[in-house]
């Protein structure tokens, strides 16, 4: 169990990688993003991606479930429910994600802060990116994210 | 068609309104986020949040598709694939979603900026928020989206 006091500055981590499925990017944006370059191949073609592209919020929800995957065996001594809230910022989606590109998701130890309202936390920000099988920076953000105190 | 040119600041506009469903809350924990507060009663029950909560990714996924909605009637000048990516910052998660809440979302101009490098383009700033019916703010973010300029 990784504790505030044991997160190091500079520790990165790969979460995991995670090839986009068609059939995956149509479901999500049917749902949350039904923009036609995300849905429909001829309009996709007409645009200057040429294909259809997954929607950003997808590309960002699969690093949660990378994360989540990650923590069954590296578990953090994070909420469990309850704890404050984390939060995210600078979130940029910077080249398409087309289907049967394979992202490599990290996360990296920026800073760690002490909490002086909430005593029992300590607050780790991140930076966190996904990277597609060209080497292409395609998405990235930093987080915040309250740790437990070991003591 | 919103260009630019037209946008106004202060302008405030309700996106939509979404009812959470526990079927698509676990539907979409169980791809994305499948921590035990979002899927599993009993764990629940046991957490500070006492029932089964909303994904934060969730709920910022039903924004983006309130705004999709929002945008069938109220056109913006905005890519529609190819311009500039947006961008979103400072997402905060402010309290939690149950299922049976419904969130209302809205946007507001902040900030209007003219793109040197881009002289096609304008960036419009905005703050985006979701609020439950009792009138509790449940998560904002600030956005900067690219809308076409009309000459």
């Amino acid at each position: 169990m990784r504790y505030f006091e044991t997160v190091e500055i500079g520790a990165k981590e790969v979460l995991g990688r995670h090839t986009f499925s068609r059939e995956e990017m149509l479901a999500f944006a049917r749902a949350y993003d039904p923009q036609p370059f995300h849905l429909d191949e001829e309009a996709a073609k007409r645009s200057p991606y040429g294909a259809i592209i997954a929607s950003g919020w997808h590309t960002v929800a699969v690093w949660m479930k990378c994360l989540m995957a990650h923590q069954q065996t590296h578990p953090d001594a994070s909420s469990g429910g309850g704890g404050p809230s984390p939060g995210f910022t600078n979130l940029r989606w910077l080249k398409p994600v087309y289907a049967g590109d394979t992202i490599t998701y990290t996360t990296e130890v920026k800073e760690k802060v002490e909490s002086r309202s909430k005593p029992k936390w300590g607050i780790v920000r991140t930076y966190n990116t996904g990277t597609n099988q060209h080497g292409e920076l395609v998405m990235d953000f930093e987080g915040a994210a309250f740790l437990k105190r070991r003591f």
